[in-house]
């Protein structure tokens, strides 16, 4: 495989061309929040719209609206597409 | 969608077109804070006007005036109005 | 508005026209001092003079006079003055 | 050994010679997940597919499908293949 | 006041020219230091000679010697004399 | 002694000329993991073949293979040669 | 005091002049190791020879030999030789 074709999957790559999609963000202080990825930069700074916390179960526990969560709090973010990148 | 609406969208520059907008700054602590936001640097500085710190039923527990958080604290920072940017 | 007036606002930079005012420094372990801001620098190490700790109902706890806070034990600077800025 | 052999023996180069095999990464908060990794960069941000977390007798917990770690969550990755380096 | 006065009291600069005075040193974890402060850098790496560590009663807990205090690990540092600078 | 062989003592430089050698491992969060040392670099991400988890006791706790570490957790890295350097 | 004889007392300069001579480090985590100081870094990674964890009562916990310490884990260096530099 070419570098060109592993460069579009570095991970923070990855993350800007799922801008527009759902994702999930589970936090390390083991919040979720769920919402559309309007976009992400290289610390992992998210800014989310339609955001909502959710609990453990799934179910919602608080709509925010449009958030900007800092990336140092980050565990990881789930693409939820279920498209091939 | 070009470079440029994309760059516009970026998390700190959102940020950054919504001040003398009313926010919520949640910490990593829990705490809360809420009031007009003056000015946000990149690492998430805020400095708060008409600040009030809020208990997690919604009510205020005290009024601080103008303050500056440090940005390695904040949790998220959520943008009250509601329009579209 | 212009970017000159834009940048006189950023956080560091509030605090840093706010020297020689009486300032509350709330830290991360949520203890607080409060003083004569002296000098403050953009990691937010804070020069305070006649400080002192005070507990959360207000009442002085302990004199301290002159002393040096690393910033990144900070969680908040808050301006006492009431003037605008 | 000379100095060429040395560096494609340096740990994140052995990870990024790693992609597109099954790994484990286990993680500071000690919860691990499972899957194929598509990709990792220096700051061992992981971007896994197929990713699932596991419990510590080795049972699946919970199926995520796609997500990317943040590197600074990381307390090790272990690389599923038998195969010398 | 000229830009020259105010570079003499950033709070690294008033802490570099206090060396050779007695100071305290309160780190993180709540203990005290207290000794000569020989040196200190930007990080607020210490140096101190005839260092000993006080229990918040103000007694002596324990005689170090010279120690080097690693600069993250530092509350504040109170400079015990009573000048003014 | 003069400055080059000053430099080959270099804690990081020692480690490097320690590869393929058995090492002990210790965490922050005191789990100790021993493995021959592949390669090291200078942030400490450990590259470890024939890794295993080692309890306080000195019993092997798990077996892990091929593991690299990321070097933020690191508490100490021993070398268990008993060879001078 | 000229500016050469101010240097050769910062902090990291004390230490690196003391090496090959007796030392006690002091972790965040309360954890003390003796040895001989065979180097250290500007970053306070610590090279140790005969190395030994010590308790609180100042009696020898554990005999590890030769260890490098990550410097983030570190309190402080105490210099055990009592001749002034």
């Amino acid at each position: 495989m070419n570098e060109g074709a592993q460069n579009i999957k570095r991970p923070i790559a990855v993350l800007q061309r799922s801008i527009n999609k759902p994702v999930r963000v589970r936090l390390k202080n083991s919040e979720e929040y769920r919402g559309n990825m309007v976009n992400i930069d290289a610390y992992m700074n998210v800014f989310l719209e339609d955001a909502a916390e959710y609990d453990d179960k799934g179910d919602m526990v608080t709509n925010y609206g449009r958030v900007v969560i800092r990336g140092n709090n980050v565990l990881f973010v789930l693409i939820e597409d279920t498209l091939k990148i």
